[in-house]
């Protein structure tokens, strides 16, 4: 962390400050120009916080230097996370699955039909929500525990992992069969349940949301792994920016800055990261040309019909060729 | 809403997708053109699934023309809400009310302290965090329960309602004394949370998204009131753009926007909505000039020590000299 | 266009918009509900100037439902244009092109020692800068004339076309022997540059702004055709957002909705739109795959002592390696 | 400047660069810790290229500690710039002033018309645009020299100075008798242009690009003071951002931000910032109430007939009632 005074500060308060920085343990380095001092903090400064050493009156400016970070950084931990969901079922380190599946869990046919033509197309995790976040309390909020009961009657026929959204730690016990529980773009800073999701041993699919910055992301796994729970999944899903043509603007650079900066794998969601079926193709593609250990897509027997987010989901018979697409690009994609 | 059709579609196509309308209840009119068809809906069309109709081969897009929301649209309730917080202490409606009081509670003391030099000031509600979101697991989150009851002993001693936090449902019986719960910014969508609220009878203050538009806060303030509870303040806090030279870019055009819209009381936070101390009195009036219904400010004994947000707390002083500065303002102020 | 009017308009008034649009050569269709009445324009709406109608009195919202650009517009130029750069140099309609070389030019070696090395590992056309946008009037500003000369030099030598950044009409007549005339992301909307360049007969590489949307982009190009210069090539290099975590955001997705919207080349600035060596190779390959037309990327011989954007660019080696990446992803890249 | 090392550099490649920076007659210090090592500088590093350290091996990030800017930057220039723009019409350090007028100059009786009524109101300034930014190439472009000829009849019937906007270079010596030349948001980046108007000394309005930072903006400055030229009047004009209720996002704290930076004077246009002629007042009250040194507004005898941004223009009457609430406010508005 590094200081910078104010011009002319009085010796006695640049003496108050460094012994207030002393008591916390910090190697303090004055360097004094003719025109401005700054101050070096070499040590652990993560506890700090900048915005009390902002407030004083000698101090100008305040830079971190060290990420705020431990766990998820990947200068601590240099190889891969490899995320163990299902026998057979591993994501990261080489690794790559795609998870497919309905937006919302609608009724037992549609899930089946669904998860059975994903499977074929060569998805290997089955996803679908049971509980969905809509902006309108008019909108269709999910099927709700009947959605999750839904799921793992798909999963036993099927032999696929299943994923899913929660949404409120209250509902944590009925994500007992579910493989990956995913937290949602909305709630990547809801504190409080990512500390309980932390006390689990479930993979956690964290999504970045809408406007949280990459370092923001790595702090909400930082949550997770702080309370105990390695097994994350970090997910880009588009983000808010000033553009309209597209719902969200797919950040695809985010995949190799995440994969230098953490050890966790990355996948992207690029149903919800354009909001347009007819680009889900080309965004997957590009997405894992730049090295994403995985896919989330969209797929829906009748997408015209779909409860929620109908415009962005694929028939089977896109999601094949997009499959067979991945599978044509996939040697030869971005390598750290 | 306004459907506008490929070119050339199938007059089959047409009238297939003309019923499913018809089935839904709305007044379906069929404008033909030379090069483009449109089809205009008049009717309730706030439970018709925009996306779901944007998939259909013959549509090239869907506008909607009405606003999403009903319980907080002004157009059907013309008059101000004006929120009853306690005895003589109401906002909205030509009420104007100040929320002042320490970013995080520390200690009995501090919160004493702070409350009596801000009641002396001319603030007329306490705040204080007892339950923190923190960006990182590192930072200090708050005293929890132990800090509700700080606030409670205060609004006691004081006489002054108290607004915090609140950031998960299953603390929501610890807020029985809270005279006004507030949902942060990270929470605006946090669903399961505004529709508990809306079961209450608690004044909600109900903060904008750091990256949400005015209408999905609207949207989240539908939520409560369409679960019953009316008695909702919005706040405008500051949006996530570019900028760096603050931490958020107050949106002070939100409250002429918002009370236009709507009939709730609106607030500016001016503290957040910065992030330094420096800037919080010329946008307090700044939005007080523009028509706010109130405002929040953080202050504190000590902001060189704070546990958080030092920043862009005020001293008690620097409080004192905002609140003149707002008195001589506001019988000038902005109205509708 | 849609016209939606206020509640309960008087019909004189609605007689008055609806005379005042029928002088436009417009066909007006009247929508009338219970609620709301809305009016449809079918015909050619682009020269209507939709802020004078949303002040009128009797309506509250105006929506165009046309695209307002038609020489760029697909719809009506359904095949791909292929613009024509040099003998055996063309870009668009399934040809392919990287262009390479230093951010900006600075000696007669580098430029000659960069463009030898590009060759050799594919690049078919010689970027430079000889005017360069600075932020700092302090920055080094392009070596000018001088640097087109040194430009044109290398051209000779290697048989390379070239292209290179006009940042005034004053000095068009200066690019006779520059095949591309570059526009840069700042000068995107600089309109009475664009309108001489819609003279000449010289391909034009239009860069989008760093806030522009794909619309403005394409209206930007449409000034261009308006003016008879067809021969426009689109490039993406990174929009602003909040995230800083790259300098830009680059917006991949812009690729394949550019191709649907327009019958324009899009090709992509992964070193622009990232402005990180580390990060040009993943995202040159995802622009790849996902239907880029062609790629710009930074090349120095001495990047640690470039004298601009020295952080972005590649060192010869490593753009060898890069056209290796791509000349193994190019055959399974997406295609509309 | 503080360069941050990556873990473990080689004493070798330390030396390298010190002695490499020492050549640009910097102070070095070096400040070695356990874990991490930093480089302090002390000395003027405007003229050191960020970039280029940064993509040296041993080197991690770099910090910039001081602004770059020098004319502009208060720390050097503690008092207030005025403005002499006319004989009485003076702008900053505590002199306010008003320019108002049609977006652009449409007819001679028009500009008379409105000029008469803005100056009855209380405007000082008269503000007309003769050459037009328009993103669509079929939209009015303005009427030009006559456009300019227009304002200077209006500026000697009734004496009130005139401000208009220059597109290009070319167009300057048509400005002589033009009192201030308005640089627009779009131009804010066009260097060429503002090289050129560092050589004049005609008052310079420059306005903040959508997404320029602040930061920019006073860089842009610095280029016309570096020039020669300090007569620069800062004019906040509205962010882009994702919010759509509002054309841009009105960032007033920019007012009390550029005060602390620059000695400039700041206004403030409410019309282009909010593109919402009922939003006007109230955003013009908040600007006056932050501090701000003036305005500009949009004023039309017939906003709907306008030929250009007519949704944002005030009636007479209109502004007539601004102008009041303005001078009532001013009085307590917020200074440093």
């Amino acid at each position: 962390m590094v200081i910078i005074l104010r011009d002319n500060p009085a010796q006695k308060q640049i003496d108050s400050l460094v012994s207030w920085l002393k008591e916390k343990n910090l190697d303090v380095h004055i360097v004094k120009g003719a025109e401005q001092t700054i101050i070096g903090l070499i040590g652990d400064t993560s506890k700090i916080d900048i915005d009390s050493i902002k407030t004083m009156d000698i101090v100008e400016d305040v830079k971190r230097i060290q990420e705020p970070y431990k766990n998820v950084n990947r200068k601590f931990h240099p190889d891969d996370t490899v995320v163990d969901i299902a026998p057979g079922v591993k994501i990261g380190g080489g690794n790559f699955q795609v998870m497919a599946g309905p937006c919302s869990v609608e009724d037992r046919n549609q899930v089946l039909e669904v998860a059975e033509a994903v499977k074929v197309a060569g998805a290997s995790i089955l996803r679908g929500g049971a509980f969905k976040p809509r902006t309108s309390p008019y909108a269709f909020q999910g099927l709700g525990p009947k959605g999750l009961e839904i799921l793992e009657d798909a999963k036993n026929k099927l032999g696929m992992p299943i994923v899913s959204e929660i949404m409120d730690i209250s509902k944590l016990p009925l994500f007992d069969n579910v493989d990956i529980i995913q937290v949602g773009a909305r709630n990547m800073q809801n504190f409080e349940l990512l500390k309980e999701l932390g006390k689990t041993k479930k993979p956690i699919l964290l999504k970045r949301g809408l406007s949280s910055t990459i370092q923001e992301l790595l702090m909400s796994a930082e949550y997770i792994m702080a309370g105990g729970n390695g097994q994350i999944i970090l997910c880009e899903r588009g983000i808010r920016t000033f553009e309209t043509a597209t719902r969200n603007t797919l950040d695809i650079s985010a995949v190799p800055v995440l994969k230098e900066l953490t050890h966790l794998p990355v996948i992207v969601d690029p149903s919800h990261g354009t909001g347009n079926a007819r680009l889900v193709k080309p965004m997957a593609m590009a997405s894992v040309a730049a090295g994403a250990d995985g896919l989330m897509i969209e797929v829906h027997n009748d997408p015209v019909h779909a409860l929620c987010d109908g415009a962005q989901a694929l028939t089977p018979e896109a999601f094949g060729s997009l499959m067979e697409s991945i599978a044509r690009i996939r040697p030869f994609a971005y390598k750290r």
